[in-house]
């Protein structure tokens, strides 16, 4: 495989999805580290080159650029046990990485952002305004990881798959600011622990 | 292949995508209507039993049940000329995928539907809130696709996939109850007259 660069900024969890996967499959991974509260995925050069969307994580691979998480995960991992041979549990893996984006991301990993990093007292009223629906949206997905994970020890099928790592890398990090509470939902809290114990599993502050 | 059956709401361009694909493929595919305004979808039998998630569209597969559009998408489609063989460009489709649906969907779609089959007068304030920051995301969105499309026929690669149909899906009936228009986004126009134009092409009301 040709040389792999990670465009990245450390705090982001979209970010270490990357990190985790190549850990995983014991894959070199250089990186390039980014504030994105300095703008500095917004420049002129970032924009023209790395990506026009102007966020991170991209991949790189070689000369080419691959923007949005999941999609790199599922590039590094494309014949591994990360992703499941069976046609519908690949599916079912997507599925998950899809609902992660919509449903998970920007709730969770947005108001874990605001309150952490950014600061409530330097939230626009748009955002402050906007503060009870992402935690109810958040809660809802933690709901329904909780109890679609009652029978189950990961998301699909029978093993560990890029569809935990997606949902790993936001819910494990989820209360810190106070965003939100993982008290009320203990198989969440005990399938993190179950990733967490993997072999080749690595921190997001690795 | 199982019976295929499609839980759907007919005005949703996420429905859409998977009758799109199964017409390109040649799929028979049963149809289940729901009324999502009428919250159809939120009721104990579909939360139970169709998705827990309480959204359309779910494809069923026999007594198997795939939500998320993109996820419905790829399944059927794997395997065929709709999903890039090479290892990059089927990254790269999945890519502009979950950018759909990050990035394009919520402004593009949700816009849509507030303002042409929920009306303005009939949103909350909450929504009203945030018409604005809906519409200068869909038209980054599209500005995006546009210069994408400068030397491009096709958003991945040489040839028509599933990137093509989850993007034609919202952006083709942006325009509805005046969200967006796509005047100023003239290889968006000529990409959509491409995609209408295909053999096995059918319409979002067919």
């Amino acid at each position: 495989m040709d040389r792999l660069t990670l465009h990245e900024d450390p705090v982001s969890g979209n970010c270490y999805k990357i990190r985790l996967t190549a850990a995983h499959l014991g894959l070199p991974l250089e990186r390039k580290l980014y504030d994105i509260r300095k703008g500095e995925t917004r420049t002129p050069a970032y924009l023209s080159t790395v990506n026009a969307n102007g966020r991170v994580p991209v991949l790189q691979v070689g000369e080419r650029y691959l923007p949005e998480s999941n999609a790199a995960i599922f590039y590094l991992a494309k014949g591994s046990a990360l992703i499941p041979a069976d046609r519908w549990d690949e599916a079912d893996m997507l599925r998950w990485m899809f609902w992660e984006q919509y449903n998970h991301e920007p709730n969770i990993a947005t108001l874990r952002f605001w309150l952490a990093y950014v600061g409530r007292d330097n939230l626009s009223d748009a955002q402050h305004a906007q503060i009870d629906s992402k935690r109810a949206g958040g809660e809802a997905a933690l709901k329904l990881m909780d109890e679609h994970l009652t029978h189950r020890q990961w998301f699909v099928g029978n093993s560990f798959s890029l569809a935990d790592i997606a949902l790993y890398a936001y819910t494990h990090v989820c209360e810190e600011g106070g965003a939100f509470d993982l008290t009320g939902y203990p198989r969440v809290q005990g399938w993190l622990a179950r990733v967490a114990g993997l072999a080749g599993h690595i921190r997001i502050d690795s």
